[in-house]
């Protein structure tokens, strides 16, 4: 129980939903609500750089420049780490400083399995430069099994720290996430290595996962407040907390922040379970679809569905 | 697998949240969903006497009359069961048609634990009327485990064909659910009665807990379709059919059912997952003042938990 990690991507994952773009009052709020929380981590955003991505479609928390951190930060004398989220191929390896003139933590590299080799690369790079590091797999549901037996095998010989289960798809049962939470952490075991799960809601799921994940020897867990994330978003921080019942964690910070956040920006921007998303879980497919009915308000349903089956 | 019932009450627990008074072509759209879905049973809603309940606060389906279930489903000449639930003290055995003139096919009964006599009277005369029964025991996660144990050996010795966990305060996690239908299946495998689960969403757990259940010996699953039920709702039919993924059960009726009346009805009624029903499960409250909170669209959290802290 006391290697539990409560990792909080609001901002990271959230950001996929408004292009990043917060308010320096909202990325303080979800600061100082997990500093109050007691929360583990904080995933402030992606730390793509500017030369390849446009800052003016895409806001701060997209690069995560050092000083736009500290404005938030501080230096951060908290026991709350700080961790952004590398893209393969959107990162330029000379920008990244080294930690001691950062107050980064921790950098997850997000990559799919074809990518794996560049993730270990970006990940020792970042290792050496004195952080640390997780390698998360995404779009597990669609990779064989000898594959990914593979890239366990190759991860299990590198410097990462946490390699994490990505269900991108929202598709998982609790079964079929302990056997996967079963088989990384058998790997990991061996060579003292932390196992992950970034869990979606797409089938009302995302929270059992996060629990069957812990069952199973998983021990950092992804969550945002109110599931803030993209499509059907994520864990919800607030459940999490209420399901550990550890006095280290305090829901009361996270519920002050959701009546003064969430409830406004829930009027602004859509996330959140729906049949969409539930109809992309159920099939295992990418919820871009799902994702630009719910943009055009479409409640066609049946013929959503339909589509889907012919695409499948 | 063949023995498992997905179980509709759309409009028995949907009608707690209108006070039954729902349109024909509401409960004639649900009937026809159901038939063309698979689904074995839906509970068409309460046979409360309207010489007990007032026939103006509450709608037809709080009632039952054997002549506005046939005004929906005629002589019923299909695949799915139709059930009534009968409230301990609301019903009047005598207005209990013999089996042979009505279609109904089951009587389902509420208890609390300390009315569990009566309930078993109740279930005895309908037994004897010609229709299959149910108990289902609410409120389980504030009965002491010896009292538990009791009802379940009384009931083994009685007449019902299906004994039910309720989750009235939605507040069990997958792992209690097992632990509770091992308790349940143990007696009632050796009896050859079923059991069944009705779960509810106050903390996102409705579909997870059934899907648990079933894993744990249980076989009749309660649906709604998507959710609509009290308070948080209840483990959505979609959702359910999904994971079944039985050719004996469709989908399309369902998302075309939702299309059609959910989707408006949705700009109506309120119910579903909530910051204050996630309080409530949480706690393991009754959710009433989380309705409250919800009618009066409070949405001060922070005050709302302080309160219901204080009253655990």
């Amino acid at each position: 129980m006391n290697d539990i990690k409560v990792f909080d991507c609001t901002i990271r994952d959230g950001g996929l939903v408004n292009n990043f773009h917060f308010t320096d009052d909202f990325v303080r709020g979800v600061y100082n609500t997990c500093v109050e929380a007691g929360i583990d981590y904080m995933e402030i955003g992606k730390n793509n750089s500017p030369s390849l991505m446009s800052t003016e479609e895409f806001g701060a928390w997209n690069f995560c420049k050092e000083e736009d951190i500290r404005r938030i930060v501080g230096s951060n004398d908290t026991g709350l780490k700080i961790a952004v989220m590398s893209d393969i191929g959107r990162t330029v390896n000379s920008e990244l400083l080294p930690k001691k003139d950062s107050v980064v933590d921790m950098i997850r590299i997000a990559t799919y399995i074809h990518q794996i080799d560049k993730a270990i690369e970006l990940a020792t790079q970042a290792h050496e430069k004195g952080y640390e590091t997780t390698i998360n797999i995404m779009a597990v549901a669609k990779v064989e099994e000898k594959e990914l037996d593979e890239a366990l095998e190759k991860l299990s010989h590198t410097v990462v720290d946490v390699i994490y289960i990505a269900d991108t798809f929202g598709s998982y049962y609790p079964k079929q996430i302990a056997k996967l939470a079963q088989k990384y952490t058998k790997v990991a075991s061996k060579v003292n290595k932390q196992i992950g799960i970034h869990a979606h809601n797409n089938i009302q799921l995302a929270f059992a996962n996060t629990i069957e994940s812990k069952n199973n020897g998983v021990t950092f867990l992804d969550v945002t407040i109110s599931g803030l994330g993209r499509g059907a978003g994520n864990c919800a921080m607030e459940l999490l907390i209420g399901y550990l019942n550890n006095p280290k964690y305090n829901l009361t910070p996270v519920l002050e922040f959701i009546e003064k956040f969430i409830v406004p920006l829930e009027k602004e921007l859509d996330w959140g379970y729906s049949i969409p998303y539930m109809v992309a879980g159920q099939l295992v497919q990418h919820p871009r679809n799902a994702m630009k009915a719910r943009d055009e308000k479409d409640t066609k349903y049946f013929d959503f569905y339909k589509k889907s089956l012919e695409e499948k």
